[in-house]
């Protein structure tokens, strides 16, 4: 075989990777291969300055390689907002949407009896004590909306009881482009619900 | 935005490469930061040992990190077969059907006068003298079926006319699995050509 040794290593590493299976990262090391001037140092570059100094924001959670994310010291984002996510990736998410501009809270997770994730793991008195410390006026639970996820919503509603704080979860109903036919009853049991004056 | 500097550096980098997006890069990093300990590393190492050691083979063009390929070197190979492949990627695409066992030629292109590559640039005199001095006892030319490709077999076969060497290609017909329905009019023609005595 001709690829063995880094070659087949490399393969294999991409392969392992979501979204990316043997072929694609055969395909995607063959390209490096090609382009290997322009294509293959500044990759390496990036991936080691990333592996050097990726980290959690110790404040909110999010992946940064600075001291402290971007979010937390950009001081145009409103800190009378806090918005609770589960991932990263979430967090990334309603940043894509460009529609929010308060600060977040990234748990790691969420409560689950069959993981045995319970609230210490998911860093809610982390939360509780940043909502007592820094007393924003809302807190928006932006969990998933299954079964775990809101069951955490509800332990950290009760946690956040009492503390003066507005308590808020995102809304429920059709997604934008969605189609009636193709969602379940309880999206529409929730959008008929949660119906507004038009 | 949460993701500046080196964590954008790095989507984008990998948003740059085949089969891969600026959403599946930045899921691809998404994963790289949640197991940083158990993919990113090996990861890593794998990138810069191939970025270090990654070369093309000096006697038929493979790319390969050791100084002659695996398949030049093995000698459970024939070298009485030599297959002349444009491209790295149809070497391995070869190799993967498992059925050939004989050595390789890599072309690296082929003739074309639309982008001016000329027989120089794809190595077609160092191929003429490897065949002269090797002595294989039969060429497969295995270019695609495209019409610079087509153009190159037959520059090729005349360089090796009359160097007491068969020159071959690959056949031509219904691939397998193809149903005849969503078939060209010229595969079917060279698959009624190349017809066989069942």
């Amino acid at each position: 075989m001709a690829r063995k040794s880094e070659i087949t290593t490399l393969i294999d590493q991409f392969a392992g990777l979501p979204g990316l299976g043997p072929r694609s990262a055969q395909r995607l090391v063959l390209h490096l291969i090609r382009h290997r001037n322009r294509k293959l140092t500044p990759l390496l570059e990036a991936l080691s300055g990333f592996s050097e100094r990726v980290q959690d924001c110790p404040r909110c959670g999010n992946a940064t390689t600075f001291e402290t994310c971007r979010i937390c010291t950009d001081h145009e984002r409103k800190d009378s907002a806090l918005c609770v996510v589960e991932t990263v990736a979430d967090l990334w998410a309603i940043e894509r949407a460009n529609t929010y501009r308060g600060l977040y809270f990234v748990l790691g997770g969420v409560l689950s009896v069959r993981d045995g994730t319970g609230p210490t793991e998911i860093r809610i008195p982390q939360l509780v004590s940043r909502v007592a410390e820094e007393r924003p006026e809302e807190v928006i639970l932006a969990l998933n909306a299954t079964v775990d996820s809101q069951t955490t919503v509800h332990f950290i509603a009760n946690q956040l009881a009492g503390m003066d704080v507005k308590v808020t979860t995102l809304g429920r109903g059709v997604p934008v482009g969605g189609e009636l036919d193709y969602l379940d009853g309880g999206t529409i049991t929730a959008a008929m619900i949660g119906r507004r004056d038009y």
